[in-house]
């Protein structure tokens, strides 16, 4: 790393933001978290619905997909309502179905039994790595809707195969940093989210050079500092699943 | 009144849920404030932007608006999400334009000056009442988003001529109670919201019959409580703009 | 009432406009009624559809449902049409869900049998009070749609509890009167739409403060002026189907 | 003519229905024309606005442009309504295409000056020959427009060229027949809708085969009712003009 | 024929422009063919589905239908893309409801059994006669389909009854011309696009007059070239058949 | 690599399927050009604008921007129009702001001035990998456009920084492999598109497990087949810019 860039707040280049999981957030969900990665804050619901999109009809297996909004003033300024504009933008609908694929890599369909995990991801105050937020707690919330179909007799075993989480990394001023928040991911060349299993291993790389592009080496960087991230964040999920 | 209906925990007939307003709940925007009807929780915010929608350019006039929207899982069962539909229903259209009127009712638009007051109304947890408890709330918001105004100098007096609130009534069971929640909600033969100022003053009186059709009698002893239940909030209301 | 308010073409405070109700005004409908408050027209059919919508089905139960629209130079200046722009607007999706509650209250479902009547109200002429002309011309065009089913044999009794009607009343100037025209709503300080039963009873009350809130007081003068034009715009509903 | 076809109320083949053209049937438009082709009933209102769309911007010419509807039960059985829908059919856009094309054909757009000339058309009661109807009413509309221009002293000289009227003819059961009703259309092998001047030329010529294709010859006879028909329509059209 | 006027490349008045019909231009439809009428280049799809839309299901009969295209630079300034608009505009409808139509009149919807042949008409470079080459070429996609579905024992006869092709002419400057390239189509007075099957009759007739009318002389001279065209085209269709 | 899969056509691991890229394809466009990996056929145009989205209005600096789309009939079955269904899905949506985001990756947006490079990217016939191949042939068409301003004298020098190229690879059973086409796509368990500079810079790197998650190592594998494909297309664009 060449001339090291200096974080908000003093942040360590390598350390996450404050990171927060809420439970329980509100009541009717099977699963409902919010989850907090510095000022970005993120509620996430779990909906089990006894039904299948048609595609999965018949096949014995279940689904889990997501959703993914962003409130109109969880933006510094005021963004516009999207179903008042009456469409999801193009981010919109490429950051749920990150979040989608992401779940689903760590669901047997078929333990699901056709039934659907519905996620909502509501962006209720944004600064920087929503989607990272997002996945990180929905994982928390299918999980709390995974042990309410469990307690319910509903299943008999968890359809579970693992824990998911997400980190987004960057190269801000020539500086690879981990978790970057609003002001930094303005600055920065390189943007990369990071989508890994508890097993260390990787769904989703998405990486984009936002004006300069990068090296090999640089991403090899950006790898070992998602890795450390997700192990961090997994242990935070566990540590949140732990409490009641 | 005929046999007197028992309402859930007890609470009298004539009583409000706990209310609870809490100011500066987001960041971002210059007035935040999550209002909490018991189970039912709505975050306003309260959104300056130094333009007007067309019908008012070039007329020195300002103007205040509102949109409303419930998150799919603040209900009991998930409910699609309007982004994704592509529309908003009829009922969220009612219910943001009641906002919008109830608020434009207490200010004055020449004193706003050329700016617009945006209001945004999001469901967290839906358990009947959200959209007086917006109005409720969202006065509060545009209370805070005056004095930003205020303070940043961009006013020099206030353009609010009074203090807005709203609740619901009905007749459940023959019996006419104050501030319903869901379950009474669904179970109502009339229902009624009730917007006032702190003067005492209506500003909106919106009753229906679902099933029974009520006496004039009847509309009276539920303009009553209303006007029991507008006091209440009116003076929960300018509590909370008394703290910081 | 302070300085009294003198409305056009001398009429007096408490009058309705010349109300004219014409039946079979066009030949495929069940029901077709041409209603005229003053210069405001509108063509209210009813039509019998031997299906309901998904949330009745298997029910037992039919629904009545309404439809309002306003041909694009029925007003004083051509408003766009809402076919061409993709969507109703808010006021449209307001005005067709109160007809179709209004309707439904004199309305009993179970005995109209799985079927639909749905109505549709077509502005031909607009001067003011359009959506109480359509309630209380679409309750005209639902009993002849009722008494084509008795005579087909589809029905054995008529599923109908009772007439419904509807007038606006409102403040012009501080002085309640009955049934605004365009140029007394375009004035009024409050305006206020009521729907009643022919036994006296409300089934929506929808006042609003345009400008200047109101008092107790003054709502009790609107109700009473309501009343009186229910009761007049009744009998003109039962002499109207008295006729072939 | 092989086996003569029978028509309706023993009408000859050459025989239009009977023809009314109301002229001021609403009060608001600067033209407004109720014209009835038989059981078929089409409002043809002709708005004035002091504006073009972009596409004439700065030309000094002006626009003539339609727009056409059919109330839902306007039909024998109910349509459904296009602006709840959220969009206009391919023949609404088709039909209306047509008759924008037909009444600017004897337009001198430059003499218009830069303003439109708007025409609806709603058809409030349907029995075959719509367009043709709406054609032959919404020049009688524009014509009224044009006037109301001359007297208003915003135009010095008439941008008419001559006068335009429409009909349909077609082959039923082998049989060429003039102005086809619903009841012949839905059985006729061969439509075709003529659009002409008073001056005998053609401006729209849409011959469709539904079944079974016609020979050179068959056109020759349908153009020869066509021009008999559109002869009659261009004096009734004439005669209601000379009236007030 | 008053002053001749000179057709770009020195064409003759009755000349068509170079046609090429290549068949199996790409390799998954049942049918695929790239039509050419000189610079204007259209891909013609055939896809058998074994499916009917709602109104034909059940009625043993099959379904013949069309959609039409442009990409967006195929144009000489790019038009934008109709899938990002979010419609269809109504010149696109307008052509694909022409091309299923003129296809479906040479089909025995009977014989073809409860199937659809979906033709997909997309224009990759367009100069004038978009749509005439679009049926001329779906026409040969369409009898590639059928004779797939012959070879796949799915159909033993065919359900052709003839075959189809279309030309435009015109009337530039007051010269009646075939087949318009786009600097004719902007430049002329009359437009007509004509639908013919082999046996020499007629499917569809569409004459525009756009500017100066016709006369039914000079529609004769049109209808005259028209047929001298769609015999040129259908010897060519064959020719194209004939080979592998 | 454990157990190898053997591919399609014995092509070896590493290697790309046979590219090819025609300058010219079709004629009004400023670039035009069909690119074909094997059986996947893609025509790219680049569309010279003389103006620029709002967001760069003022600023002195131009944009390059994408769309993308694929004809209904170029998949095995056939998919539905965007145009007609009214909106383009999410994976439509993701691939053009992926071309997009990659193009402009190459261009000093400065240099080129307030001018918009608008690139469609159409699939005349898929068979895997047309993201890879638009991108890799948008870039060519991007170079006949800036060629052309040049030509033009619009510029004086190019404001391309270096050419860019994408393509996939994937680990299909247990296997790394190069350039993956459908049937390979549909088989595999992780998915990576890679889009890199001549200079072998990284633009994007976007890497999905579909099934089986991926390891540290398997991405390196994956990485250095990427770097490998992206050479020999360089080069190929190369060959191909140098021909007329």
């Amino acid at each position: 790393m060449n001339q090291p860039f200096s974080r908000p707040q003093g942040r360590a280049l390598d350390a996450l933001r404050p990171v927060r999981i809420e439970r329980h957030y509100t009541i009717h969900a099977e699963g409902s978290v919010l989850v907090s990665f510095g000022n970005t804050k993120v509620l996430c619901t779990a909906s089990v619905e006894e039904r299948v999109p048609p595609h999965q009809r018949g096949t014995g297996q279940g689904w889990v997909t997501a959703e993914y909004g962003m409130l109109p003033r969880s933006t510094h300024t005021r963004s516009s309502r999207e179903a008042a504009k009456g469409k999801q933008s193009g981010r919109t609908q490429e950051i749920q179905r990150l979040i989608g694929r992401s779940l689903r890599a760590v669901f047997d369909l078929k333990a699901l039994g056709e039934r659907t995990i519905q996620l909502d991801c509501d962006v209720l105050q944004a600064d920087g790595g929503t989607r990272t937020a997002a996945i990180t707690g929905a994982y928390v919330a299918a999980r709390d809707a995974v042990d309410w179909l469990l307690r319910q007799g509903l299943l008999s075993q968890s359809p579970l195969t693992g824990s998911v989480a997400a980190i987004s990394v960057g190269i801000v001023q020539g500086t690879p940093v981990l978790d970057l928040e609003y002001e930094e991911d303005v600055a920065c060349d390189t943007d990369m989210n990071i989508v890994m299993t508890d097993a260390g291993q990787f769904i989703e790389v998405q990486g984009t050079a936002e004006g300069v592009s990068f090296s090999r080496d640089e991403m090899a960087q950006l790898l070992d500092l998602a890795e450390k991230g997700i192990r961090e964040l997994t242990h935070l999920q566990h540590q949140a699943l732990a409490g009641r």
